[in-house]
């Protein structure tokens, strides 16, 4: 057998899979093809990879046989057990050092666990986020890797060379331990679905409450994408409205409004309340998805609910749309600050050394939420790498002061039309709950006292003999019953 | 050994276990009590218990000998490991039809695997939800059974005795199949989270937005106490604020405002997520938790961030407080509204034959968030158990629309204010979503066909050759790639 001449292989020739090796023939590396149905390899080679360098490989053991080492495989299956039965085909012929990367949409702690596996074994895992769907897959994605922090020197150059670039600089870098890159890859779907729900509040607050039509819209958005809200969804957004039917019609109003989700949002929002981090926005998106989706049963409210008279606007429309503009903006200033809150929660409960400056310049181009907002937060981060959150630092606290009237003008004014704005209000009532030194949770803690003798805690400097410092006291709320408080309560 | 006079066992002699025996006990029943610490179980006798007809076993052998066939055993242990060691050590001693009840704190899904377990063995399960803490326990706590459905005629009288009375009814019924039980308690304290969540709204508004001292919202509390919002939760917190420590301040205000949480409330969210139900109130009542928890990170964001300047209130002040009393009015509906949706959705996902107004009613009294409230939902489920939504019954329809006015107008000014309302926004944008016809979702679905080729539906109506009915429509809205939709892409 002639010496091996792959720089890197990798298995699953669907679209992602084939436009990914693509990709990185065009960068210059030398990419092993591989398929459990091996007549898609063949197929594969002649036609999209012919007059490439693209090897193909027949077996797990050829394609092996055909890598360079460390060997490099990168596995782009269905996530969930294909993965392990591919690791387990893989294995056999493998070597100390080896790297396994799994770019599929894997959840994390399945990564979590195939890294510890893997090292036990002598071999290194890397699971990575791969974001940009089928054409960022070909032109450049952003790559999102974390797990065997030794894999990364080895496969840095590939890795980096066939991402995305912006301003020269790749959005790709290496995220951190075991299951980090995965993690970072959910959190970025989560932010997501965050980023498309503000959007729709934003259109449906000039729609119904302005009553402008698409076409005007579409130049609002337009406009925006020029200023700080510069981005991928907003772009495709205006695209999106300008877009009409044969008949002339905005083909948006055509489409239904029940919207799907695949999941991950969904995860995100779990993830949250498992850390116990306010990832209100996500929640709120991810649930204003659910909402949608029983459409049948809003026909039948919309038929016997009643909401406010909306009288024609009389107000300075402008200066209404530029507030909206800064509503959306404040928004989702607070939907990244707590996704980056989520992440440091769970960086510091799974001992991850998490890049937030990388995770921001990976998120910067290649994927959906790219934006011109996300290299803001990387010279955040790069400023200062232990930044508690993004409302601390200087230019994000000086944008979101200047959003602030606006922004509060717009979710009173939809209130009072009877527009639903889900996620502004929740990222409001976030924002107001954060610069709060006090918020309302004394009385939640003197309920549970009340009702279930939770014990409390004293306000630091108003200490007393009857409320010491440090203690978990239990007042006897009532005069009534004894004064124990009880461990094992919890109603 | 003499003929068994016991009527129902009962294993786990903490103070809940205790309370609970001396009830049944003044109920008529002769309890058998065990404790895996035997000395617990002759303590008990020799004082709590002393002058009752309860009787003691030192052994499971011995409590089982002691009952009555069909055998009835409530375990009153630690959730977990505990209650599958007690069933295993019970099972050589049971006969068929016999009946294990864990009263504890278990998560439903154990309790759909313990219902097939013993069922599969021939004795019955039942998890029973128990709420009202040790004074329910003691006095008539609300007792929500569910499990194998045979075993409710032989449980019947006595948890309905046992159970609190309300106009004669007991706040206990069947629910209806194997976890059943469990699940409906675990809605009930999410539902909890949000009605406490919701009074530290008002309580918030009324102190920091109208600046009324703590013995004023008392009163406004103990007003609120007579009318449409007449509930456990108010009193106490009327209660509470009345309160003052030594030195004539309310004792509310120096405790800190940190609040705790025991996991049912995240997992009531969670459940919501994994059913794709929008249960925002209880998931922001949640996140509000989660955010009074980084007290520290507050007070210093506190320091750098200002919200509005907050001008004295020149508006009807009394009018304010009415409207405020609608709002919590109207936001609790909501509330609500959502809970039962959730598990009106889990009983379909189940199998489940839930029995609504039946739940209402054990939620009447002898709980946490009892209230006369409870008893129109109850009547709102007796008049139609197919209920698609409390907002459709006439009741709760009016209530909610004669509050909708003063519920936009407070949360409009909280949001002027810089006083966060998450819970009560949430409500709102739930409302003005549900009773909305068409929702912005139809953006998001041209997005994910966009960036993704996720496809769409078209509206009924709508159709065309173009965009055919009931088809999975994939628009070309580049003009660059290709037509094919994606199946596999999920960015």
């Amino acid at each position: 057998m002639s010496a091996p001449v792959g720089d890197i292989g990798l298995i699953g020739l669907a679209v992602m899979g084939q436009n990914l090796i693509l990709n990185m023939n065009d960068k210059g590396f030398t990419v092993v093809a591989y398929n459990r149905t091996t007549s898609k390899v063949d197929d594969f080679l002649a036609n999209e990879a012919k007059g490439t360098k693209v090897q193909g490989a027949h077996s797990i053991q050829e394609l092996c046989a055909k890598l360079k080492r460390p060997r490099k495989i990168i596995l782009l299956v269905k996530a969930g057990p294909a993965v392990d039965s591919f690791i387990q085909q893989l294995e056999p012929y493998l070597e100390e050092g080896d790297i396994v990367i799994d770019g599929g949409n894997s959840h994390y702690p399945d990564s979590i666990r195939r890294t510890k596996e893997l090292e036990a074994k002598g071999l290194l895992f890397v699971g990575s986020g791969v974001s940009g769907g089928e054409e960022g897959a070909r032109h450049g994605p952003s790559l999102m890797p974390g797990g065997s922090n030794a894999a990364w020197p080895a496969i840095k150059e590939i890795f980096q060379k066939t991402a995305a670039q912006v301003n020269g600089e790749p959005c790709c870098d290496w995220v951190g331990e075991t299951g980090s890159g995965h993690y970072v890859k959910m959190v970025h779907n989560g932010i997501e679905y965050g980023d498309m729900q503000l959007i729709a509040e934003a259109y449906d607050i000039l729609k119904r409450g302005l009553g402008v039509h698409e076409s005007e819209i579409a130049d609002i958005f337009t406009t925006w994408n020029k200023g700080v809200l510069d981005s991928f969804l907003i772009e495709i957004t205006a695209n999106i409205l300008k877009f009409n039917d044969d008949d002339g019609v905005p083909l948006v109003t055509k489409i239904l409004d029940k919207a799907g989700q695949k999941g991950t949002g969904k995860w995100t929002a779990i993830a949250a309340l498992d850390a116990g981090t306010a990832v209100t926005l996500i929640g709120e998106a991810v649930f204003a998805r659910c909402l949608s989706a029983i459409k049948d049963e809003r026909v039948r409210a919309s038929k016997v609910i009643n909401g406010p008279q909306r009288d024609a606007f009389r107000g300075d429309k402008q200066q209404f749309i530029d507030d909206l503009e800064q509503a959306l903006y404040a928004s989702k200033i607070i939907s990244y600050t707590q996704g980056f809150m989520l992440m440091r929660e769970t960086a510091k409960e799974l001992n991850w050394n998490l890049n937030y400056a990388g995770i921001a310049r990976m998120w910067r181009g290649g994927c959906i939420i790219k934006s011109v907002f996300l290299g803001d937060i990387t010279s955040a981060y790069e400023k200062n790498k232990d930044l508690e959150s993004l409302l601390f630092d200087d230019f994000f606290n000086k944008a979101v002061h200047k959003a602030q009237p606006g922004w509060r003008r717009v979710i009173a004014q939809a209130c009072l039309w009877g527009i639903p704005t889900p996620a502004f209000s929740t990222a409001l009532a976030f924002f107001d709950g954060y610069r709060s030194e006090v918020v309302p949770a004394n009385l939640l803690q003197a309920q549970r006292d009340y009702f279930g003798a939770h014990t409390f805690r004293v306000v630091p400097g108003k200490e007393n003999s009857r409320l010491p410092k440090g203690a978990d006291i239990h007042i006897n709320w009532t005069g009534r019953g004894g004064n124990v408080s009880a461990s094992s309560y919890s109603a």
